[in-house]
């Protein structure tokens, strides 16, 4: 057999793997160390595939699942941005989408093009399923700083005026329940974190 | 809304996130540490999306990809197997068993049976998405190996023979042209390995 197709798909692999070694500003369950990319984008997906009963209608959580497995692909090149963070957004963009050029690059053409696809559709953040597993994204942080003293929070001095500003829509927009189940519990912690 | 899914599912999410805290025998990518089998898992989920034209017919990689997402949280309690270390398997395999009871247990009663189903299917290695499963998580290690300077094959001595007895029915079962692709790399890695 031709083993063109698998010596580029196992390139991307090893590349991918790379994601293993990008830092994020949120940390473990346990506290222990902040998580890094690799981790967090297993777990973004497993909440997926745990929480999906309360997606909106027309969700298919396989492509969510899948949109999550590659979601972070792109920090290998561009880093993370943490979410309370200052940022170039048109700087960004342009990194990542170099980066995405790159990375998408390395497998064959036609399967590049598919999973490039899915990863735009992520981005433009339009479909139900983009829109799902972005509110995901930003489902799991808030709940990794609750059971880690705040994490995060703490380190950007969050109050809740300023995190329902910026996570109200984000979450709500593709997860109102989950909105609705993790609002009061960040509500009532971050009243005690500014005391 | 009643809450009480939602809390039993978050509270298995975070639970289910010390899976970070579990290190593996293999490196990362770029060689600078130990995987821990919460990016490990990451890992294979995208190689089960990358790979997945390669598997035999009959394999629903989405079930695949939510196989490959849970197979390794037993871990949380009973922690990584390194495949040619020593091991008691019947003492494993019930030490495993108590973990899932556990972990799973943490859900709403319905789905974690399904999840527990799910993971049963992985362990009883006999479906054809099963034996894929099993046969990329077999897949991956001697990957990492060979781009690591021989990662966890110096730490236990592995020669060729040994691996191709040890590892070839595993990977050959479920995914025999992954077996083709690797065989010829990993004989000449570890050829010139034990030079
Ligand atoms: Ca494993």
């Amino acid at each position: 057999m031709s083993t063109e197709r698998l010596d580029a798909q196992m390139a991307f692999l090893i590349e991918a793997g790379r994601l293993s070694a990008v830092t994020r500003a949120t940390k473990t369950s346990d506290g222990a160390r902040f998580e890094n990319s690799a981790e967090h984008s297993w777990h973004l997906a497993l909440f997926a595939l745990v929480l999906g009963e309360h997606a909106p209608e027309g969700v298919t959580i396989e492509r969510v699942i899948k949109m999550l497995l590659l979601h972070d692909l792109v920090e290998i090149d561009a880093g993370d941005n943490p979410f309370f963070g200052e940022v170039d957004e048109t700087a960004k963009e342009a990194e990542e989408a170099a980066a995405a050029d790159r990375l998408f690059g390395l497998l064959p053409a036609d399967q590049g093009a598919a999973l490039r696809a899915l990863w735009d559709e992520f981005e433009a953040n339009e479909t139900p399923d983009a829109r799902f597993a972005k509110s995901v994204d930003r489902f799991q942080p808030p709940n990794m700083n609750l059971v880690t003293q705040g994490g995060s929070w703490v380190d950007y001095k969050v109050t809740w005026p300023v995190f329902e500003k910026k996570m109200a829509p984000k979450i709500k927009s593709g997860a109102p329940k989950l909105w609705d189940w993790l609002a009061p519990k960040v509500e009532a912690f971050l009243a005690r974190l500014s005391h």
